[in-house]
């Protein structure tokens, strides 16, 4: 039978930049599925009421120490992006109009400008950039995030796992339970392999 | 030159309960000093504007799974106290009290009777049996815990502990260096060895 690990990300968050690593380790393993699960990090929280750590001066230094010490301690690629936190509404409802290997880079893509190469990618000339390096057409992809169908999609998914309990990135689902935070991605891999 | 970790903790804090093992293993090490820092978690949180886990539905399942996971994969033992969270006022003072050896018993008996024991520390019978096993008078215990210069001496940790950025428990400080949650001890523990 095949095993499968859901991925909730939004690509604000440094603690699912860091988990990525680990995760493209895993998806080496054919028997393992990775079920990527966009959600807007900001919609969930509200949801949640919950004040997210950027907005709380100690959290806000301490997340930046805690990632750079991450990164350095696994030898991941990692600029703390000038410009945290930014809104990640486009980019996120970008990766639901995109398909197939379009979308993988895409998602890769937008991950490493944000936290490897300090880009904003909400600006939209560097949106743009990224576009044209991941071979997208702009224009299309900019009617189709302004579509009401892509909207509420972005809006129905950051629902459904708030329903499922998940309240921020990266989480993890394996067998039903959720593993939070990139500190648990191995305790939900010992879940895979129970 | 000795070595020395600072151990921000309040009796409240599971985390902190679940660390104590490797700081056990650590205190056998004659060159590391652990520097006991008691703080009022909840007046710490209130500094700093904190909303704590534990008053938001989704967080405190999330910390309940988490920290049974924790135990488990350590082979800690650990139970999930039905009457968390409590007003651990009382019982932090009383470890400002006690000194020496009965200190340190009084430090291990707190935490195993609420993270082992379930038992509610904030409740004076239990308290008065907790006193009694550690071997502490406890007329002496409660007319010192309310005295004002005791009340202060908790503040004082509290505030001191914000002052230095400080901002949850269990936080360990080496070099300077902050590292915040029972999931960076071993960061802590590489700076003491750098």
């Amino acid at each position: 039978m095949t095993k499968s690990i859901d991925f909730y990300f939004d690509f604000i968050s440094p603690y699912s930049y860091l988990s990525l690593e680990r995760l493209k380790l895993l998806k080496k393993n054919n028997d393992i599925v990775i079920n990527y699960k966009p959600i807007l990090l900001g919609g969930l929280h509200k949801l949640g009421g919950i004040t997210p750590p950027a907005f709380n001066d100690r959290k806000l230094k301490n997340m930046k120490n805690d990632c750079e010490l991450i990164a350095k301690k696994n030898n991941i690629k990692f600029y703390w992006n000038s410009k945290f936190p930014i809104n990640s509404l486009y980019i996120m409802r970008g990766y639901l109009v995109i398909k197939d290997k379009v979308k993988e880079n895409y998602f890769d893509n937008c991950f490493n400008a944000y936290w490897r190469d300090n880009i904003d990618i909400s600006n939209e000339n560097n949106l743009e950039m990224i576009l044209e390096k991941t071979g997208i057409i702009k224009n299309e992809f900019f009617e189709k995030i302004n579509q009401i169908e892509i909207k509420n999609k972005l809006k129905e998914f950051t629902d459904k796992a708030f329903e499922k309990d998940v309240f921020g990135a990266p989480t993890f689902i394996v067998n039903n339970k959720i593993f939070w935070g990139q500190d648990r991605l191995e305790y939900a891999i010992d879940e895979l392999n129970s």
